[in-house]
């Protein structure tokens, strides 16, 4: 296990120098951020990350994430472009000396939240997804903004991108995601950058796009599209574990077996019975997940990938990017780190 | 285990706020502290400490310390008095719900440190003892001051209360601890407060000044002073394991299998081949203690008692009472819980 932190660069409120006081870290997971999805790295850019990260004693191995294009997903004529443009980025990344990029292949949105603040019994908050509250947002007239979403909608653009969307089916989906695949892992292979995709977040359709990462046959047949080492998972706990339907210690357990875990996500969620869900603090009692029994099943497994905690919660009055505060991400990292050397000394 | 933390009260800039929002907190580790040492503590100022803790949701079920007069130590006539006042307060603080008091015997002065800042390689800082430092450092002229300390000492009584102690050997220190148990104890018993003496910190003779809970052999001529579970001890990993001389491993197992460890104080201590050390972040790695191993005898024994996160770095700019800040005494705590966690579930 190789341990690593998410860090947004340098308007970040969270800095390497934060970061590199946690003990045991190894690895910061960043991005290029100033460049539009689909377009072109920089090798400068590249360069300039990798040397701000180094310089902290940190190592740059891992890309979370290098954003797939809307056209890539729909299927579009213009989708070759922008492929070739995410070749390109894998290889300048790997050259760099990047082992693992995360990215996704959820229309338009990515993670979605209800509440970003909503308040927990100890005073700190968290990040919440409320089925009844959902049920009365309309992203396309509503104000609600997550971090995690590409901010350059106008409510114009993205009437227009849900009304492409309407066109397409699940099926068609899958025909694009297999075939951006085709095309990008011979040169991942190449370049020796392990692809790692996020599971949709939350693993079901959403605002009526589909979603198609979402389950453990959904993975399977993912894994299958191109079946190379090199086309593998973030596996993200808080992702498909927000859902009872998915038996996470069976699903870290069969992929990392099958050496495609090549990043983990490790977060808390509780799941309330209306299918709605609350984010927690990383300890397993604290939410749903047994976060050891997840831990265990990757250490049998000879897991060697990269971790970081996720999204925490906001405590001791932090404020900043909603789950990525430093204070209960590094929180989860000490108790991995528990959880870690102690698999390894009870072996 | 039942997880703690200490608080200094109202004064803290670590607010109870803060400590409940670390996951699976059960106790605070308090005092009152605006008492003079032998002094009663008022029913009404207890009332008030636990109330404020358990407003936070916490519980209040652990005193660290209740000082010992140096009198006691000295066992001087006027010794009486103050362990009349002592078993009182340990029976106020039994009817208030304590179930454990931490104490330490050490002659004037709590734990010593050469320097409160060290920097380390990663930013953060740390207490340290360098032994070179320290050969020049008296405390009768110099200015150095640390939290532990009683500071209610001017430099002339400081120097009254040195020459008493030239005037006593190691022998009427043991003498004078077994008068004080041999006293105390019933009360604990009745009480139902288990008294757990804290090692000598650093746990060898300082500035001249006697110390005998330093080891092993010493330890076990302790509990045998009063051999009642009652009379047990904090074991603080980091002020017997600040020496290769004792095996801290050993150590936890042998006292936890008798039933006479009440509190555990975790950090971790970089050993220097000189006889010099520094603090450090409570993961193993980072220091010469396992702490997985120590964890590990500590649940194969059965321990249900206190554990608390010791003496932190200073990480991310905090500022405040050296080794007490919030930030890596809340990473140490997260990491306790990791590896607790893990042994519980592997058995």
């Amino acid at each position: 296990m190789k341990l690593s932190f998410r860090w947004y660069g340098s308007d970040d409120p969270v800095t390497l120098n934060h970061i590199r006081q946690i003990p045991n870290m190894h690895s910061i997971v960043t991005a290029v951020y100033d460049v539009p999805p689909g377009e072109l790295w920089s090798r400068d850019s590249i360069a300039a990350l990798k040397q701000e990260v180094e310089s902290a004693g940190l190592h740059f191995e891992v890309i979370e994430s290098v954003p797939v294009h809307e056209d890539i997903k729909l299927g579009k004529p213009s989708r070759q472009q922008y492929i070739e443009n995410y070749k390109e980025n894998i290889r300048r990344l790997g050259e760099a000396g990047i082992r693992c990029i995360c990215y996704n292949f959820m229309p338009v949105f990515d993670w979605t939240r209800t509440q970003l603040d909503k308040e927990l019994p100890d005073g700190s908050n968290a990040l919440v997804y409320y089925k009844e509250q959902l049920e009365k947002m309309d992203p396309l007239t509503g104000e609600l903004s997550l971090p995690g979403w590409d901010s350059s909608y106008t409510k114009e653009s993205l009437a227009a991108v849900f009304a492409e969307y309407n066109k397409i089916t699940e099926e068609d989906l899958w025909e694009n995601l297999r075939y951006f695949l085709s095309e990008i892992i011979p040169v991942a292979e190449e370049a020796d950058v392990k692809m790692a995709i996020h599971p949709d977040d939350p693993p079901w359709p959403i605002f009526g796009l589909p979603r198609i990462i979402t389950c453990e046959a959904n993975v399977d047949r993912f894994l299958k599209l191109v079946d190379s080492p090199y086309n593998g998972l973030t596996l993200c706990t808080g992702s498909l574990g927000c859902t009872k339907a998915n038996d996470m210690v069976h699903l870290v357990d069969k992929y990392s077996a099958m050496g495609r875990i090549h990043f983990m996500h490790v977060r808390n969620v509780k799941i309330l019975d209306d299918g709605s869900f609350e984010e927690s603090a990383h300890f397993s009692a604290c939410g749903s997940l047994d976060i050891v029994a997840i831990m265990k099943v990757l250490y049998q497994n000879g897991f060697d990938g990269y971790v970081r905690p996720d999204h925490g919660r906001m405590i001791w009055g932090e404020t900043g990017k909603p789950g990525y505060g430093l204070f209960d991400r590094a929180l989860g990292a000490s108790y991995i780190n528990g959880i870690w050397e102690t698999l390894q000394k009870l072996g």
